[in-house]
């Protein structure tokens, strides 16, 4: 039995090139002696792995190492010239990052943006955000483009597929087109995706490998890590928990169900109750700002439970109810080992936080939950385009076998 | 993005003598022509592996195969004298197998016993019933020893971890005593993995690598395929949806909650609430049966609703309804290829399993339903010793090195 448990935990390792210039983005500079240490593999393979990556052009020396007793040993680290461009299309933003071997973001453009305008002028835009950074001289040329999407995706063949919220998308070749207009390869994957690989890459969650990340933005929806790897499920739509029923007499849903997780909660559905409890008159911090603003968003309903208004309070507090009892029932069948919770309503913060832990911890099996932590995201907005440069440098790094 | 999907589905392949060993034992005799095609190994390196095979036993030569055109290959088999044990304890039931290298059983016992009596109880039990198979001829010495517990396995301790209704059973050395015992490796899995492990290997889903297997029996769980590998979660207790709420104004549960899912249907909620039903006078099947047998299963309200019973009917449809809702969100969630329904209450068959179909496909995301089948069990109850015969032989062969 030790032998079979050994073998489920002995995961690919992966190509000996592969895990060297992943190692290198993760640690930067290293000597060729830790290298040899941290990869397992013999120093002779490793000097001629490095000579090919250096004579390659993805790795350069820097500088002499730490002496460590016997013959001096030569840092390396990637290449300087390493360009990935990140890019996070939500349904109502562009995030754009350009950033070096490292992940360490050259250049960031956000602006507002309309996923229904369709893939071509969205993309378009991308293209004048990333010439704009080339003429910024962020880049001369890039080694990889990786970018998420609200919906669906299919990850082998880099199209979106039947996305809800993006009419246009469905089946539109955008990997291939970003590919074509800037000669490099290029990833496309779900934004919840994408916010989860951010999220253990620089974020919360490091060395876990089974946990989920739950983005409760204008929807909600869940990425999921299983042994490691992000478990996108059959067709690719794996996670999509914002149509989950919570309530059988509840709101009809854009889906056309009735109490759908997203109908209850999230951040159009909290617009809409705050709206009706202002107009109603049993908040006077809402019914102020809506005077003010002509209209009401979650963060006019944080500001106010920040300001002690109950009804402000309540409204968070049963959204977070909403959103404990479906992940309760999630921990039963996924057992994971964290929840990050993540999206732009996480900056509701630990009054959100407090009620989805206190129904996870009471409906979950005991034995699930007696070290599950459940947490609010460190990364917040730039999640998601860490991962997609995340996403972006494997690629790239897979590619230059 | 070709180059990273081929990574994706690159499984592990194992080392060549395990997949050497699962093929004869999932095949049969082949050629060794036949071998090195499937292995796609080359034939000098087949060659070796299996003189050293046939050296320490494990496999023996079959007779000439059918001619190829060219040279005569001869067939290779596993030894005739390979034994494994499969066990599968249920809440109320003991199922023992002793098989061949190719799984067939050689001997078979079954027997009621309360799980409750604590493992001394039991295992001694099951050592006496592998007494009488070794007596009755069916082996000499057994090669391996799989069994499935009613509760939550620490798969690499081999120990059932505090399992709900398994008294006396926390952290008892399952594994290790049967190991002494017998004087061979053995395997301890929770018993609805070992049930979808048997299902995949020999019934309705043997090429499918992402599905759920619904046990509902007494209790109500699920085993999880991922990728090919059962989803066992960190603590071992992933697929625990018996204690998914389905209806927060529904009976209390055995774990203290209100309204789980195994509190609403299941075989016990079933006998429960078909008792009630018989005293109200609402049935005249479930009355019938309750005089003449002075209690009520999931059986009598399969035999009334075969024969009609409007309310054994509604009882079978509304558990359905229950089922349906909990693994739509499932389905949202993992977005599986294939759900298998099995456990007991499958005997009643499609009435069930039309309930359960209508809802999974109403309220799951479309995308994730338009090519999912939800079938019944093909090997019933057979599934779990099956399941427990293949852990074993997966084990031995590993240690077959």
């Amino acid at each position: 039995m030790t032998h079979h448990g050994a073998e489920l935990t002995m995961r690919p390792p992966g190509p000996l090139h592969l895990r060297l210039l992943r190692l290198l983005r993760d640690q930067g500079p290293v000597s060729r002696a830790q290298l040899s240490d941290a990869l397992d593999v013999p120093r002779p393979r490793l000097v001629a792995e490095l000579e090919r990556l250096v004579a390659a052009g993805y790795v350069a020396e820097a500088g002499p190492a730490a002496s460590r007793g016997g013959r001096r040993s030569t840092l390396v680290e990637l290449s300087r010239h390493l360009r990935f461009a990140a890019v996070d299309l939500g349904a109502t933003s562009i995030d754009v990052e350009v950033t070096d071997g490292r992940l360490e973001p050259v250049a960031a453009y956000s602006e507002p943006a309309d996923i229904r305008s369709g893939p071509k002028a969205i993309l378009h835009r991308v293209d004048e955000l990333l010439a704009k950074a080339k003429i910024d001289g962020a880049y001369e040329r890039l080694d990889a483009i990786g970018i998420g999407v609200p919906g669906p995706v299919s990850f082998r063949d880099g199209v979106p597929v039947s996305p809800p919220i993006m009419p246009g998308w469905d089946r539109f070749p955008v990997r291939d087109l970003l590919a074509r207009e800037h000669g490099c390869p290029a990833v496309v994957d779900n934004d919840v995706n994408i916010m989860a690989i951010g999220e253990r890459h620089a974020g919360v969650v490091p060395s876990v490998d089974d946990f989920m990340f739950v983005k409760i933005g204008t929807g909600i929806g869940c990425g999921i890590y299983l042994s490691s790897e992000v478990y996108r499920g059959t067709d690719g739509c794996a996670g999509d928990i914002g149509h989950i029923q919570v309530d059988a007499h509840g709101p009809v849903c854009a889906c056309g169900n009735v109490g759908c997780l997203e109908a209850v909660f999230g951040g159009a559905a909290l617009a809409r109750d705050a709206a009706a409890v202002a107009r109603s008159g049993a908040s006077a911090a809402l019914a102020d700002r809506l005077g003010e603003h002509g209209s009401l968003s979650a963060r006019d309903v944080g500001e106010g439970a920040a300001e002690g208004d109950a009804t402000c309070i309540q409204l968070i507090r049963a959204g977070g109810q909403a959103v404990g009892g479906v992940l309760a029932g999630l921990v039963s069948f996924a057992n994971p080992s964290m929840i990050v919770i993540g999206g732009g309503l996480a900056q509701l913060g630990h009054l959100l936080l407090a009620e989805i832990r206190s129904v996870v911890y009471r409906r979950s099996l005991p034995l699930a939950t007696s070290n599950l932590p459940v947490v609010l995201t460190e990364l917040g907005p730039r999640a998601g385009v860490t991962g997609a440069a995340v996403l972006a440098s494997d690629l790239a790094f897979e590619q230059m076998a």
